[in-house]
Formats: structure tokens, C-alpha cells, sequence
């Protein structure tokens, strides 16, 4: 069982959940571009997926060799202008919504994460350079990474800088002609050294002489592999880790400057350069988000497909030995995993809708409505992602468990995806204590209005086959307000560690709801497609997922709740209890 | 950091929670006995968990080695005599309660997952042996098994008959002489071969000719890898799998009787085959259980140990970089990890306590007790032990994904306990089916009962440290009554798909019911002791845990129980949104 990218359903998302800009691009148009993507992500990407697990990326004299067909696959896909779909086109970008690219950003992962994770990272090396990049720096190096002639890299990460980025000590020193020479060691880089493309640009965070302590004297600088004249730059691979997974992307530790210093440019102003870096957070989070809900399809194809196939036991009413998908054990296994694979994908696309809407009339209130769903789509999209591939090895019983099956990859890749980016729990703490207060509380508010109204759609719509959905989902959301409404009280008091206490349930209390809005709007649309003589049996299939969504996955609210609002008393006595 | 046995914890969980045969063994005694074989564990099983990992075990010209320290650490463990803690001492066992042998099982396996499935698999041998063997059998074979000196293996699994046994097609022919020529092909075979010991004894499923079909055609048959004579059976080790987890437990593919028939002696009856399996499996789910706690428990102790070295950002208050363990999310790691492995040991406990008190005056009621809480000591625990070694891994950041640090390897091991001996989707259906309805109900209603006298022990309970323990476990407890019922006017319907689709959300419902009642349990007494003089901290952290679990781990129940009572439509209609 290969991967299919789940072109129909992606559309229909776009379409009826999230939205996409109408003046850029039709829904015709957008169903054409994600379909020609598919072909790639299936016929070309996907197949890598296990033998790059078996290979790994290896490490020989500083250089780096990516699993075999990696290069020809990765020369295709810049070929067909992939790299640059949501880029400026004054640099060769394709200048298409960020819902689009969202949607092909979900195939490349679920074809390969360990592929899709190379232009994931250049994609935040195009947002940095185009957001602070000097003019000279961007007519330098932008076309080369919109086109992905090249690829960039995010250095950040140092053995005592993990989460906390204050405690860096890679150090950076103006040489005088505009140049800075950067040395330190980085860890954690993700394709920091590889055989794909001629020249890779790495984003370094440093630390310039008499910088102020703390993040606040953090600047960035684009240091390349090889220098304009030609030269290598003074920066090697010094070691690949052995990693749980993506075995195939090398997550490299960089040595800067060895031989007396690495040449760079400053990118955006001194010092700022923790501002640079959360320009494109943003976007990255919400990458990582898509590569869960990648990881996550591909995870419930393959249980699907096996559950299709294999035979064990009879289910109520048969007389042979019946598909496991006929058990109800595991008809419940396959709805959570393609229910909360919808959801995430739901709460991913219309983050990106939000993006997008930030550059029309709405402007600042999208804006800060895509900043309060960026740690949502990130982390509650990765958690399930862990969930769902867990689940697909369940769901192969004893064949799961051994590696040549394939889904127990898809467990070890996902793995990664709550952790790097920012870990789950600076998402929570980030929803928390930075996205609840934006604009004094307005964005989350009118983001629960607007499940509200979804709510209300439902309670017009008598169905039968919609069940317990309306009265759920309105439960769902008023667990959320209230919660929410706790979770700025105690921000609003002097105990932080009380909002913080809660902010894991809370989030994903929110992912929750938010998820099974979106559900059921989907639902509700497919119902009105029915209603109107389409016969097409997938809308009858999205009623059912939002039902099983609403009457089974989303009850856990009330306990969140309760979690969120009356669980966090341990603050003040978990030392005793993790004395020892 | 390295795995420490909790020896005081095990012990109080004994002394309070569940209770020990006293008349057996005193609390002092099994406190000695625990110690001495925490000294085997930590210093001897453990140390060889990550290196056994790295090497696994590997196959050559059907001979398989185990990883190098291995045949070393097993003739130390049989020494010592721990293979039969629990054996009959007339043929050599020390014929210890199973509460006591319980918590030795969680030590090896906390230790050493891949090394402690080795006596398991014996252990099952024995009981098999014990209850169904022929007295020439039991004469000839079972003191080997008791000291260790051979090792047993449970040959069910062929390649179409996993979870269902009468897909079984191995074949049984009499040879005339009392003894039979066993044909035929088996997979999944843990410790099918290996270089331990110098025989093994291989339990086989296999059919007579003429049998009737399905699974009461199957017999039990005993065939050894070195027959009687000296010579070897017919039978060979034709492949070992590549697996996620427990590399250094080899997993075989068996042929037996490639060269005409591979000599065994039946088990019991012909065509009793089931019923003999059916002896062994509850005390083998249990061990199952055990494992999870155990390797929960070291996954613990690994991510607490790094949470207080590693230092990251700065807690409230603080004013330089703190330990991760003081931030208000990790702390919520630790003590999810935490409660969660104690309420699934008391579980555990509480089922080995069962079984010690069905032969003594409580009799039929205690068995039928144990029969219900089997499936919950197995699928909890082992759920439990999935999520808590993925939060071990989420504790240690980056770095719990590269493979050194260990913390991987716990997850990856942890995978297998809720697929093998009856995955956990089959542990909540027989929970629903089949021990539901024992005795008319009063099991479960008894039990029911005895969690509702410890929620009033705490309602007497006015101490402010409980906080909202008690209601929140009266709460959880009536979640758990009205789930029940509603599964049993399923059953009793000719519906029993809806009693079905609600097994595993009723499964774990159960586990966090039974679970909060064992750590309230465990608080009261240690708030006695405490309110008696005593001054261990471990009392205050005991109050502290349980109450953590109530407040925020027990709220799922409400959610749980409504997936029980209201989320089964989902089996009307998953045919449709499983379509494709």
C-alpha cells in the first residue's frame, strides 16, 4: 500500500472548511494544480519512503549522501516549480495562497516526511530573507532558493540552547567590509550537509561582541556553503545523529568557523535576530502541523488498506473468516484515525486561510486569528499524527510491530514532529500566555463565535444520521469558552504557573473543538450536496466522520475542562512528588 | 541513568493496596525477597537493556545467539532461583503468592523488556505443564522449567491464523507409540530458538486428522528441541523478524517436521488444545500487564532523572536557568508518568491478589475476580506504558528522539505489549463478552462496590491536601456503573455489535476508575501513617499523586463513558465512511 495523495478530499476542504481566495485561484484551478502534485508525491516521492528509512542519509569526510533516487526525485520536484508555489514571483515564485501550498505542503509529507522536510526549511529561509534580507542579499540568493536550486537550513539549536535560545554562545565578529565571521557549533540541523543541491544557505543566530545578554542580543546571519568566488566557506558536518526516525533526512551538527571563522551576512538589523527568526515561526509551525496530518493520512491509508485485506474471525452476521474491517474494534481504531486526520487538516487549512486573509481587507484581525491557530494546527495536528500512526500499528496487529510492514515508520517518523519547532508544550504555553490575550482577548473570542455558528448550523438541521452532533459540538465549544475564560483570569492575576498549569489540556481542548467545527461544517456542506442530487458517496462518508468525531472523540472536552479549571493544584506540590 | 527496582513503593503497594497472602509471606519477608532481586535487576538485567537493543539477537545456520552478557545474566537469574518464585516446591519452586511474584516479574521487565520475556514464556510453560500435563510428562519436564534449566515457547501464531485460532492448520498424526509427528509452520515465536539454554520446550497448537473444525479441533502438544534420547526433533528456527522493538528477543519463524515430523507428546485432552491455552493465558496477560508497568516505571525514572540535570529557560521565580522539572508542563509529564504507572501496578497487584485469594476460603468468587480484571491489568497497563514511554521521549526533547540517549528505545520496546497475547482491542471485547456477564454480573458489581468503599474512605477524609479527590472519584466511579450497565442490556439485546463498539472506550474507563480507587487507597494510608508519625516524604508524595490523577486524569471517564452509552452508532454506518 502506497500513498495516494488524497487530492478529492483536500479540495473539498479548501473549498468548504477553510476557504481559499477566489481571486487567486479558483477551485477548479486549485483541484488541477493538487492533482498534477499528487502524481508527483505518489509516483515519485512516496516510493523512497522505505528504502530512505532503510539507507539513511551517511556521513563520510564531512559529506553527506542522501539514500539512492533522492536526488533525481528532489531534481524533479524543483523542476516542476513545487519549490516556489506560495514564493513572490518577482523572484520566480509562484505567488499562489497559502491554502494551496498548505494542501501540497500535506503531500510531499505524507508521500515522505523525511523528504518533505528539506523544502520546509527553505521555505523559512525564503520567508526570513524576503521579510529582513537586504535588497543585495535577496537579488543574491532569493531565485536560487524560490527555485530550490539551492536549499537553506535553520541553525538555532546548540548542546545548552535547546527550547531556551538566551543561553546561545555561537559568536559573530564584523570583519569590516560587511561581512561578519561566525564560529561556533550548532546542533540538530536539519539537512545541514546533503548531496541534493550544489550550495546550501545556512541561518545562523549568534551572538556579536558586547550584545546585550539574553535573546536580546541575538543577531542572524546567512552563511553559505560556498562563497560567491566560488571558495568553501569555513563551516563543515561534524556528525549525523542515529535517530528513532527520518532516517533519510540528516540532522546534522555544524562546526562554524574552525579554521578561523565562517563567512556571513547580516540579515535584518543587529541584534534583532530573534525577530527574524519568529517571522517565519509562524509558517514553520504551521508546516510541521501539515506534516502531521501528512504522516497521519498516510498512516490510516495503510491500516485501511490492510483492514481491507486481511481476514481474522467473523464479524456479527458472517459465516466465514471476515476483512478486520468488518469488526467493530476496529472500525473504531480506522474512524478515529481518519477523523482526527480530517480535523487536523481542517484546523491546518484555515490557519492558512487566515494567512492569506491577512493580506486582504480583513488584514490585522486574519493576522492575528492565523498567530492564535499556529500553535493549535502545530500541535494538535502532531499529537494526533503520534496517535494515528500508533493506531495503524494496531490496527496490523502482530505484522505491525515488524519494520518491513512499513507502518511502524510511519510511527517512528511521526515521532519527531511534537518536538521539533518548538516542543507541544511551548505551543501550549505559546496559545496560552501569548495568543489568548491578543487584542484583549477579541481574537479567541470571535474564533469560539465562529464555531458557534457551525454549532448553529447544526441545530437547523434535523438529519438523523447527524445524531448527537449539535448538542456535542455546542458542548464542546462552551467547554472551550469557559475554560478559556479561566485560563485569562488566572493570566490576568499574578499566578502564571495557575494558566500554565492547564495549558497542555487547554490546547488540546481547543484543537478538540476547533476540530470538530470543522467536521462539521464539512458535514454540513456535503449534506446541502446531497440534498442537491449529488450523488458522490464521499459526502455521505463526511456525515459519518463528523458524527463519530462529535459523539466520540470530542466528549473528552468536559474532562479537559475540568482539568484546565480545577486540575492545577499540583503546581505547588509537584516537588514533593518528584523528590525522587 | 539506569533502572533502580521502586522496592519501598512495590512493597506499600502490596502492604495497602493490594494485600498479600500474610499466612504465605509477611510484608518484611517479601520486603527482603523484593530487595535481593532488585540487586539482581538493577545491577545485572539492566545494565545489558541498551547494548541487547544495539546487537539483538541474531540467526545463523538456524542457531540463534542472544546479545553478548546474555547467557551470562540468564544463569545468574536461574541461580538465584527466581525462575520459580511462584513454581509448586514439589518440583522445585519456592511456591511464593503471585502478588510477590508479580512484582518481581515487573522488576526483570523494567530492567530488561527483551531479557524478562524469556521466563515468561516459561513461566506460561510451567502452568500449562502443571495443570494439564500427564504425570510422566510433568516427571520428565517440569522441574527443568521450574529451575530454568530449559525454556518454554507457546507456539500459536501461523501466518493466517493470528488472533483467530481455528484458522490453525499445523497437523498432528499418532505415531502409534503414545507420541505424535507434529507438522507444520509457525511465526512469531518469541525465544522460538536461542542459546540460553540447552533445550527448549516447545508448546505447539496443532490438529489431529478428523478433528472436528475451528478452534475445538485444535490439541496441545509438548515438543522439545532435543528429544529424550539426545537427538535432535525435527524442528529448526527458519527466520527471526526485523522488529520495531525487543531486538534482543529473538522472534522466530518455526518448521516443525520439514524432515517427516517433529516428535511431541500431547498436552491434556485431544482436541482440548483451547482450554489448555485458555489455563495459561490469564496469568500470562497479567505478566503482560506487569511488563507495561515495568517498563512505564523505568521510562519514568529515566525522563525524571534528566528533567532534574537539565536545565532550560527559567521557571516563575527563578532567576537563572532552572532544571526542566520545575516547569509547571514537565511537571505534568512527570506526574502523568508517574500516576499513571502506579495506578496501572495496583491494578496489576490487585489481579495477582485475586488469584493468590481463589485458593484460599474466598474461593470461585476470587478466581472469577481475577478473570475480570485480567483483560483491564493487561490492555490499561500496557496502553498506559504506549503513552507514558512517548512522554519519556517528549521530557527529553531533541534529544529523546536520537537513539543514545534511550529513552526511544523504551517506546519502541513498550509498542509490542498491547498487540501480543491477545491484542488490546481483544482484551476490551472479552472484558465486555465474557467477564462482564460472570457470575450474572455480581463480579463486576462486587468490584464496583469495593471502589465505592474506598471513595467513602475518603469522603471521612476532610484534609484540605485530598482537595477534590473524592468527588472526582465518586464521579469517575459512576461514569464506570452506568458504562456497565449500558454494556449489559447490550449484551443481553441481540444487539451485541453495540456492546462491541463500546469495548475499548469501556476498558479504559474501567482502568481509570480501578486505577484512581488504588491510589486513593494508597493516599489514605499513607495519610494515616503520616497522621500516626511517620515521616517518609514518599506518604506526602503518594497524597499528592493519587490526588493529581483525580483532578486531572479520572475527568476523562465522563467523556468515556459517553463514547460507552451514545457513540455506537458508528457501526451502521462505518461501512460507508470506510469505503475508500
Amino acid at each position: 500500500m502506497s500513498y495516494r495523495a488524497p487530492v478529492s478530499e483536500m479540495v473539498f476542504t479548501l473549498a468548504h472548511v477553510s476557504g481559499i481566495p477566489g481571486d487567486a485561484v479558483s477551485v477548479e484551478d486549485a483541484e488541477a494544480i493538487l492533482t498534477e502534485a499528487g502524481r508527483l508525491a505518489n509516483g515519485v516521492i512516496a516510493p523512497l519512503n522505505r528504502s530512505g528509512d532503510r539507507h539513511g542519509s551517511t556521513l563520510a569526510d564531512a559529506a553527506v549522501t542522501t539514500p539512492p533516487g533522492w536526488r533525481e526525485a528532489y531534481r524533479a520536484f524543483t523542476e516542476g516549480g513545487w519549490n516556489g508555489l506560495a514564493a513572490d514571483p518577482d523572484f520566480g515564485g509562484q505567488g499562489l495562497p497559502h491554502t494551496l501550498s498548505a494542501a501540497a505542503t500535506e503531500m510531499w509529507n505524507g508521500a515522505n516526511l523525511a523528504f518533505g522536510l528539506c523544502p520546509l526549511l527553505t521555505a523559512g529561509g525564503i520567508e526570513a530573507l524576503s521579510a529582513h534580507g537586504s535588497d543585495d542579499l535577496k537579488a543574491r540568493y532569493l531565485d536560487k532558493l524560490v527555485s530550490g536550486a539551492w536549499t537553506a537550513t535553520m541553525n538555532l539549536t546548540e548542546p545548552q540552547a535547546g527550547s531556551d535560545l538566551s543561553a546561545l554562545r555561537s559568536r559573530a565578529e564584523p570583519v569590516g567590509d560587511g561581512t561578519y565571521r561566525i564560529i561556533g557549533a550548532k546542533i540538530f540541523i536539519t539537512y545541514g550537509e546533503h548531496d541534493l543541491t550544489d550550495n546550501i544557505l545556512h541561518l545562523v543566530l549568534a551572538r556579536l561582541k558586547d550584545a546585550p545578554a539574553g535573546t536580546r542580543g541575538i543577531s542572524l546571519f546567512l552563511v553559505p556553503k560556498v562563497l560567491p568566488d566560488g571558495s568553501r566557506n569555513d563551516l563543515r558536518c561534524s556528525g549525523i545523529e542515529h535517530k528513532l526516525g527520518i532516517h533519510a533526512s540528516p540532522t546534522c551538527s555544524m562546526a562554524f568557523g574552525d579554521g578561523g571563522g565562517a563567512i556571513g551576512w547580516l540579515v535584518g538589523e543587529e541584534n534583532r535576530g530573534l525577530a527574524c527568526m519568529f517571522t517565519m515561526m509562524n509558517s514553520a509551525r504551521l508546516n510541521v502541523g501539515l506534516q502531521g496530518v501528512g504522516v497521519a493520512e498516510a498512516a490510516t491509508q495503510r491500516a485501511l488498506a490492510y483492514a481491507q485485506e486481511r481476514r481474522q474471525g467473523r464479524a456479527a452476521g458472517d459465516t466465514q473468516a471476515s476483512p478486520i474491517v468488518a469488526h467493530a474494534d476496529v472500525q473504531r481504531m480506522l474512524l478515529t484515525m481518519k477523523a482526527y486526520t480530517a480535523a487536523a487538516r481542517g484546523i491546518c487549512y484555515l490557519t492558512a486561510a487566515a494567512l492569506d486573509a491577512a493580506h486582504g481587507p480583513e488584514g490585522q484581525a486574519a493576522a492575528d486569528r492565523a498567530s492564535l491557530l499556529t500553535p493549535v494546527a502545530k500541535a494538535f495536528s502532531t499529537d494526533i499524527a503520534n496517535e494515528v500512526t500508533s493506531l495503524g500499528v494496531q490496527v496490523h496487529g502482530g505484522m505491525g510491530f515488524v519494520e518491513e510492514t512499513g507502518a511502524a515508520q510511519l510511527m517512528r517518523d511521526a515521532r519527531i514532529l511534537g518536538i521539533y519547532e518548538g516542543t507541544n508544550g511551548i505551543q501550549a504555553i505559546d496559545l496560552t500566555s501569548r495568543k489568548l490575550p491578543l487584542a484583549g482577548g477579541t481574537t479567541v473570542r470571535a474564533q469560539i463565535a465562529a464555531m458557534r455558528k457551525v454549532a448553529e448550523g447544526l441545530l437547523k438541521n434535523a438529519d438523523p444520521a447527524f445524531g448527537h452532533m449539535a448538542p456535542r459540538l455546542r458542548a464542546g465549544i462552551e467547554s472551550l469558552d469557559r475554560a478559556t475564560s479561566h485560563q485569562l483570569a488566572a493570566l490576568a492575576s499574578n499566578r502564571p504557573d495557575a494558566a500554565l498549569a492547564g495549558a497542555t489540556p487547554y490546547l488540546r481542548l481547543f484543537g478538540l473543538a476547533q476540530g470538530a467545527a470543522c467536521l462539521a461544517k464539512a458535514a454540513l456542506a456535503a449534506d446541502a450536496a446531497l440534498k442537491a442530487g449529488e450523488t458522490d458517496p464521499a459526502h455521505r462518508a463526511r456525515i459519518v466522520l463528523a458524527r463519530f468525531f462529535a459523539e466520540n472523540l470530542l466528549p473528552a472536552a468536559s474532562g479537559l475542562e475540568q482539568a484546565v479549571t480545577e486540575g492545577g493544584a499540583f503546581v505547588d506540590e509537584a516537588a514533593v512528588a518528584l523528590a525522587s
